[in-house]
């Protein structure tokens, strides 16, 4: 990571707080230089980390300054001491800052229930607000990574209307993936203006496209959130539809990337593959099927195995509780048909089939033949790895 | 295996027809000695296997005779073919048995989407009915083996109205078990009298009771059968409700004990544990959220890491999408209470409760303190043995 990721008018810091045992850094701090539109996404868990349900009160207002994050404690099942704390966390944040508490979002990633070590971070705020740099996004990728292998930055550039504009966008994932959630956490930074409303729209239709397409687990996390902001400090300005349409697409690709690297680096994963599910009888049940083979604990040993087991897939399918035609289903793996009206396709596409499988990233398409419906979904391979990581995980 | 097995009446074989690669056992029959009365239940699966269609046509007679069942291949996504086979499989054994073909039923099981070598099994009919024989059913349980690590019976004697008979299951579990299915292969055979209607009736109960609330790893088989024969040679009768309520004690007792033995050798499975869920608004919500802590991958791998990893069981049951109360849930590990309205109980409580996840067999209770539903189901760990038998099953 040589390159310096920036995103005008924002500036971005990550220390370490001791929160995490390893003693990497743990604690990470975005701020606007004025005050930006934002939006936001959260988990759909019933149960709720505190800082997520402490930002979806303060987003309601549409506009942010500062999100402060930790790793290393998830600071959820905490009850009243955990609300208390994250809230401390905003004001010791506001405080430094010089700005309202009202206009700081929190974030935090680990272990649950675990009390909070607030002490820990109110000590490190000061320190970390005077590392605050315009090149500190890196910095800041390393100190919300968890079982992440390595931080999640892209960073791109539009034009409207002749006016340049950046979209810088941070992830971490890794473990607690699923397709039906807002998503793990992620935090998009522009320069672009953009009122309120029209950036949550955006953003919506974004993570349907991007976070909510991958699965690594099929967990929910208590904590996932994504939140935009927007200072309109290079003048462009997303308004009319044509402006909207524009930033829509380089948003989409912004979270797709960011998506794309989160399975990737899925705990112990060593393959990316997209699920395409197509001729379904509506896109939903495409993509109750896509999710249901993306999400079988069969076909993600078999992918990591490099076994072509589409008999896995089939059963996936079948077992999805959508309307399927048994004896017409085909299956791809790339572009090698392995499987015509759900009958092999013998030994030569078996053979093209296993060297498509031996790939770092490849796709499996099932082409229901009853309607139009399609849908897509990442996921990634089930390996010994992820069995290590996630058994030894509290130690 | 020293105690012999056998229900009078019944004869059973298990041989070797080379549909497995390993030289292994791979073909079983049990044979009623006299015209059985026959109920069974069959997978959910839209995808079904060959012989499942088959049986599920010929048991609406109510009446059996044998039934032939091998491993190796699962005679599923076979086609035509696939249809013809399974029938010529049954007609070779009624015919060699000189039974009608009508109630002959079949079971496969093994790799999906291979065609199925049915000149083996043909070839390899007459020399197993020559070895049928009373204390047959320990081979044919090795017969039906597939990822299983040791032949599954369970046999029991049971007295009604001064008359003994005999209740014997054999079962093959391993993977694709989950609890949203009729099951894995099980045979079981009696020697009681008992109407085809009301065998079906206590089939499906016991069914529920036992198989339908195991899970390894969620995934559901296009070949789950489950079949019971009552031939009546005892001369003890079911009938009216008391001899039905002891007849379904005793089928209850048996199916549970085939459903925990085949959790217990869940592929890589260590640990069988018993998810419990009381306190729910309904029965149906309490399994809702049994299941899906029992099926969550982070929940399984934290079990096989003896990982008292709470967290991951509040947040399962948090994304159930059943209603649950954030703040008053409970945990107990066996009797421990480690969590108190949705909080860690603190250190001690910790110590107790990762004691008892050093044991081979416990319970978790989630109380989620809203009504009186109840639910539970038998799940085991997540191992790293569980990725290499799954990575590695079609080599």
């Amino acid at each position: 990571m040589t390159e310096t990721i920036i995103c005008p008018g924002f500036k971005a810091a990550g220390v370490t707080a001791s929160i995490k045992k390893n003693g990497e850094k743990d604690l990470g701090l975005i701020v606007s230089e004025t005050d930006a539109s934002a939006a936001a996404v959260f988990t759909r868990n019933i149960i709720k980390a505190a800082p997520v349900i402490i930002d979806e009160e303060r987003i309601r207002k549409g506009r942010c300054r500062a999100i402060i994050v930790n790793s290393g404690n998830a600071n959820c099942c905490t009850g009243i001491q955990g609300m208390d704390d994250a809230l401390v966390m905003t004001r010791a944040t506001a405080s430094e800052l010089g700005i309202s508490e009202e206009f700081v979002l929190a974030a935090s990633t680990g272990v649950i229930g675990e009390q909070f070590p607030i002490e820990k971070i109110t000590a490190a705020v000061p320190g970390m607000i005077a590392t605050l740099s315009s090149d500190g996004f890196t910095d800041f990728a390393r100190a919300i990574m968890t079982t992440d292998t390595y931080p999640k930055i892209v960073s791109q550039k539009g034009n409207l209307d002749g006016k340049v504009y950046t979209v810088t966008g941070i992830a971490k994932g890794s473990g607690m993936i699923c397709p039906d959630m807002a998503t793990m956490l992620a935090f998009i930074c522009t320069d672009a203006e953009i009122a309120p409303d029209i950036l949550k729209e955006i953003l919506v239709t974004a993570t349907e496209r991007s976070f909510n397409r991958i699965t690594i687990d099929g967990d929910t996390s208590t904590n996932d959130t994504v939140i935009i902001m927007a200072n309109g400090c290079s003048g462009a300005v997303v308004k009319n539809d044509a402006q909207k349409r524009t930033f829509q697409n380089i948003l989409d690709d912004t979270m797709i990337s960011l998506s794309k690297m989160i399975v990737k680096d899925g705990e112990g994963a060593t393959k990316l593959v997209e699920i395409i599910v197509k001729g379904a009888g509506s896109h939903e049940d495409a993509r109750v099927v896509a999710d249901t083979v993306a999400d079988s604990s069969l076909v993600k040993t078999a992918l990591f195995g490099e076994d072509a087991n589409w008999g896995r897939i089939i059963a996936a399918a079948g077992r999805s509780k959508v309307p399927v035609e048994p004896d017409h289903i085909d299956i791809f793996f790339d572009d090698v048909l392995m499987v015509k009206n759900s009958t092999g396709c013998g030994g030569a596409a078996e053979s093209a089939a296993t060297a498509v499988l031996k790939k770092p990233e490849f796709s499996i398409t099932l082409d229901l033949s009853i309607g139009t419906g399609y849908a897509s979904v990442f996921t990634c391979d089930f390996s010994i790895d992820y069995v290590k990581i996630n058994a030894d995980y509290r130690s």
